[in-house]
């Protein structure tokens, strides 16, 4: 019924955890085949590849700027999976050609390269989404409705934290297979100025915007680096836009989280909590009343927060639920442009180029604090 | 690479949340697509789904009977995702024409029926399989494993539950919307002679099964009706074939739970915990330590647990991913059957048709034992 | 200003921990000071705890009789907190002097000695209490107002358990020094026909009762005695005097719980949630809305709970205060019965022999079902 | 047997809630009588409460000087629990009499008034106090043991709040009684120069100290007033004297949140995590472990926690138990050091004056941080 749309994908080789994170959500999504690939910088690889997931060998690539030329017109849209150093280049390749991205976080390194793509972006009308994907939880989207609703009154104080325990051999001479693994996060050649703060900091600072609509004007942080290139712990003062504090913490060295992304956000009439790591609930404790553990999909649920559920409460939905709905979002965007029909909200609800963007200008004012010995640094 | 089977399916028309289930979760699996379908008995909505899914016309029915038999030789596998009371005579017409099955549980209505088709199937030599989905799910499986190893000892209590919210409208004489949504579960023509303990009450036992290797011996039941037709709560002494003790608690009217499976096995060394909604996490507690709460696809998981584990701990999986590693065993064990090789446990790690008939029998225990005062009634 | 009361002790001596939690609740209570005790029935052992607690010598004992005859009208209490087999001797010579009492619990072994008791109790107008402490607790008090006001409806199942894990090495040839601390425990001339259910099993059914009001009107209960003299654990059907279901689990054996008292008490409208290892909550969760974590003492919170408050909300009660709520009253009712003034429901808000003689009577009714195959029995 | 102290209280009449803690926890220790009392400055009010605590009428007074004077010799201790202006003056009177005290928090408003007390107890060899509750639980002191032995590692970063909902009204215009109450807490010539950071912050920096070792080095505050005139809210970076970083959070307008303190300390090895509000457990990671959840009295906790438990595990203890484990050290300390005895590690595990004393450098540091747009701050 629906038109399925065709896609094509750049990264996601053998031994990818993303690439594969956002094939999957697309396909539970159910709205768009994969039809091309750049699965590797090594044609041998991308082929294995692309032969595993049934793509032709003709339209199967090596080289990001050959497919955007050679599928220009040919694809729905594109998702870009590589390593940072390749986000800018991949982008831009594929903006030029009018094709549609989604691009993984973060988008760029510099911030002029992230002022750059937007301004390309819509000089060539494309859409272009960037995964930041908590904002595709059922349960952020369903804070968001209730501090837009007002129940939780103004906000006064926001704390937020990203803790990973997966880095913290880093911090021991005789480093484990862990660390290897992670090599290219820890390169600044690779991951540009930050790895801690640009790999999840940067949800934080995006899944506060999305909830909240506070946006960091400027911060003030401490960056740990424990001796290494680039971080991996900071703790970092917020002011937002409205003048409201917060605090931030991400780490990598933080045992006993694995994706610790938690929100805890305080107004003057109640609070809201989530963690991804149990994904399924929201606490929202009203001014003068006990907490609530509310449970997604349970009857009480409205708004997009309903809207995107898909299996009843109770059976838990997780990871790939959370693409999949910002995919939903996405492709639903993508074809009513195509066929000039009116953008709805649920269509435009998912991360764009510009929260991207700001992403890049929050780490580059992180880091720049955390050198500068805390002091504040607007985020521009 | 691997072969990518066909399948059809019977049943997962307008509105049905199972067979959607089992469509997103083999997508997940990713070794089987959707090519024949029998989605309703009108052929208007088998159609409407059929288009939606992209299944030509002319390999669409409103007929099992018929699917089966032009089907034959051109399927791997059939999904009978239908109501309780046709999945005796739907597995049958498959069986028949030597088509391997998944069906969703309850297998059938009678014991007789039950011990047909595994006959059958063992006659036709059919990969025969029953939903029951919580095995699919790595917690279970770690739970399974350590239990295997001895780590908790010998069993000493097995206390497990199955709580849901969703009828408690029943006992109120103004019914809500929700009853309605409910009322083929409630009607003996269509559930057989349980709804609570056959919908919700079998998944306990099978799950307790799949984890420990034991099952009930006998069972003295008191389940409760509150005046309907069929049962909305079932308080269950067990002894289990070993002669340890249990009790099994399962209901549809109890406020806060939605899909409130809940094991907690006790042992001479230490016990074990599992909640379906939380099911990314197993509380382990050996004797003389403190409960630790282990994680999904963390280093200290192995295993079959670690080898079902699809994305990185603190990122939930939830349940279609616990269908879709029963599809992985399930669709291997048909790929390698086909081809001779040997099968291995993970090939053979799906809930089985004798699984499904240990449940009709159990069912039909508890529901004598109800109606007998809760005299113990043996499992046979 | 208010009169302090005094009282007198038999047990509590050295080594002893009941004895001593009674002595701290009535300090925390502030109305009453220990004057008298027969703290052993070893006089040296005996002038040794009177020693530190400033008693005089020539009113300290070693033979409870005498105590209870030379201190007949000087004392407004006695605490009998002896081992089990004492309890009816020492109540009743106390009771014989016209001495308030409050008694340890289990009241005594047989039915008829707690039938006799309370008659005898009855015909010298003494107030008797039965130390059964989790109704002091205030969120126990909280959930029997929520149900007696309604706010849960009609209630449809209860499900209790007391779980420990301290005797789990009975289960081991290799025992360890634990179980023979516990040597009186599992030892019937000490603890009369039962351990497990006697001890602890007993406090679900007088918590259930303080909480619901109702009362088990048969059990049929599956005892596990494990090969020891006496039992460990007990699975328990039980059909309450307004013919609703419910199940009990007690346990000794059960690793991981420690005091693990857990009542859930489902209705029509609602539900609620109590552990006693996490006191200061009660979950509450009305049909249709998410679950609530109440807190003690919070401005939602009224009544006796309220009433009872010590401390602010956050800086946790426990087991102590338990005890002190219900010396308030205990200690408030012979106060104004001595003064001839009427008595609120606050002074009455204790366990009395009446309550004892149930938990006999109710312990005696599944220790002979769990003798003859969990046949239902009657609480008469 | 063990000799019973005398001591004396200033505050603590009609209405005090911390004053009557102090005389319940030193009840609930039992190591010392209440013998005199300057209870309210009002002579009325403080022979009420002395009536109402069977305190002589001659040893009553509305006078701590003139109380200092009149009971010199005659005190073991005196506790000082009258609101925060009073206490440099109240400590001064007692110390210069030779008398033992134990201050309430904070010690006192200046950095120099503070010096000179802790100057003078030595000139006067006193021994002095200031009553930090939270160092006297059993799961702190646990912390303290296992990060002593090396159990975490090296310590990498500190998180630690403590937050309170209590005070959100006053961010209403239409303020409720609850702020009324508080008056004295938000008025800086009762309170001094901070209300948040004073009377909950200091807590947090203590017990991180008395649990890692770790102090504050410099620290940079962002302090909200929102438009009140004393604080309400803070958000703090800390750089501890060994470098490592850490961030801390009060407020006093956190909605869900009693009485909030929570610390998480991360170490190379392993981490740890308490709550306040669930004060009987202690998280455990070691790193590449799950997450252990200890409890108080277990057979696993050892050291000081052990020494300290009073009641089995299970049965919780709480927030009297923390200030009488501190008086049961505080006054051994004063009875061996009287009786010239060696003083053990457990004598002398009490909050001192020296601990007050960098609680009130502390707290200038913060808030004038607060004032310096959030720059960096030594603690000096």
């Amino acid at each position: 019924m629906a038109k399925v749309l065709s896609y094509g994908m750049v990264g996601g080789g053998p031994g990818s955890f993303i690439g594969v994170a956002h094939r999957k959500a697309i396909a539970l999504s159910g709205k768009a085949n994969l039809v091309a690939g750049c699965f590797s910088s090594k044609m041998e690889k991308s082929l294995k590849t692309a032969d595993e997931l049934g793509i032709a060998a003709d339209r199967t690539y090596s080289d990001f700027a050959e497919m955007a030329k050679a599928e220009a017109g040919k694809l729905d849209f594109v998702v870009i999976a590589t390593p940072n150093n390749t986000h800018y280049a991949c982008c831009k390749a594929f903006i030029e050609q009018g094709i549609n991205v989604m691009c993984e976080k973060p988008l760029c390194f510099g911030i002029d390269e992230a002022e750059e793509l937007v301004a390309l972006s819509k000089e060539k009308n494309v859409v272009f989404g960037v995964m930041y994907g908590y904002s595709g939880n059922a349960m952020t989207k369903f804070a968001k409705q209730l501090i837009a609703e007002g129940q939780i009154g103004e906000i006064v104080n926001v704390n937020a934290e990203y803790a990973q325990e997966w880095l913290i051999d880093q911090l021991d001479p005789e480093q484990s297979a862990t660390v290897k693994m992670s090599v290219w996060r820890t390169d600044p050649k690779v991951s540009g100025i930050s790895n801690c703060v640009g790999d999840i900091g940067t949800h934080i600072e995006n899944t506060v915007a999305y909830v909240t609509g506070l946006h960091p004007k400027r911060v003030a942080a401490r960056v740990d680096y424990y001796g290494q290139p680039l971080d991996l712990n900071a703790n970092i003062l917020v002011e937002f836009n409205n003048g409201v504090s917060g605090n931030f913490w991400c780490s990598q060295v933080a045992t006993s989280h694995r994706n610790g992304l938690a929100l805890r956000i305080y107004g003057t009439k109640g609070m809201l909590e989530w963690h991804e790591e149990n994904c399924e609930y929201l606490t929202f404790c009203k001014k003068g009343e006990a907490p609530r553990i509310m449970a997604r999909n349970c009857g009480y649920v409205y708004g997009r927060a309903a809207e995107v559920a898909r299996i009843p409460s109770g059976h838990p939905e997780g990871f790939y639920e959370m693409f999949a709905n910002i995919y939903d979002s996405f492709t639903s965007c993508i074809t009513k442009k195509a066929a000039g029909e009116e953008l709805t909200a649920a269509d435009l609800d998912f991360p764009k180029a510009e929260d991207g963007m700001l992403g890049v200008k929050y780490l580059h004012a992180v880091i720049e604090s955390g050198k500068n010995d805390s002091k504040w640094v607007e985020v521009k």
